[in-house]
């Protein structure tokens, strides 16, 4: 699955949510993560994601399409993230 | 098409971004906004943006697919936004 993940947590989290996304993901913008993953990876990054959030105040919003190429896109102003595929 | 779209702008400039958004698309988290728009719609959200952003410090991008049931979404944690249909 062609994933994109966006987050919106609380600033005391963000660096924790950010560095366990982008063990499995790629960065493509300040809260937004992009990459393929398969149904079990996707499980793995919720698992470890249920760990870290506070259900109460922070929000994740996940986005999956089955081939990547039903889903294009276009950047207006800075483009930010990485270039790198390296995970 | 099916339009995501995702802004990171200077703080100065958020109040102004959201509010054009809110225009012409749901409101789903913080930061992104969705909705069912035409070709031309898409244009004129753009041409706005462009008249709106510092290419220079903000981003934003935009997703599209062209049936919008490509794209599953998954909320962990908080549901944020709107649930009304109204534009």
């Amino acid at each position: 699955m062609y994933v994109l993940l966006v987050y919106d947590v609380e600033v005391k989290r963000v660096t924790k949510v950010h560095k366990f996304l982008k063990r499995h993901l790629h960065w493509v913008q300040n809260s937004v993560f992009e990459g393929e993953l398969t149904e079990a990876q996707i499980e793995t990054v919720k698992a470890g994601l249920h760990r870290l959030l506070n259900d109460e105040t922070d929000s994740v919003l996940i986005y999956s399409a089955r081939e990547q190429r039903w889903l294009t896109r276009e950047t207006l102003g800075r483009e930010r993230g990485e270039t790198s595929n390296l995970l």
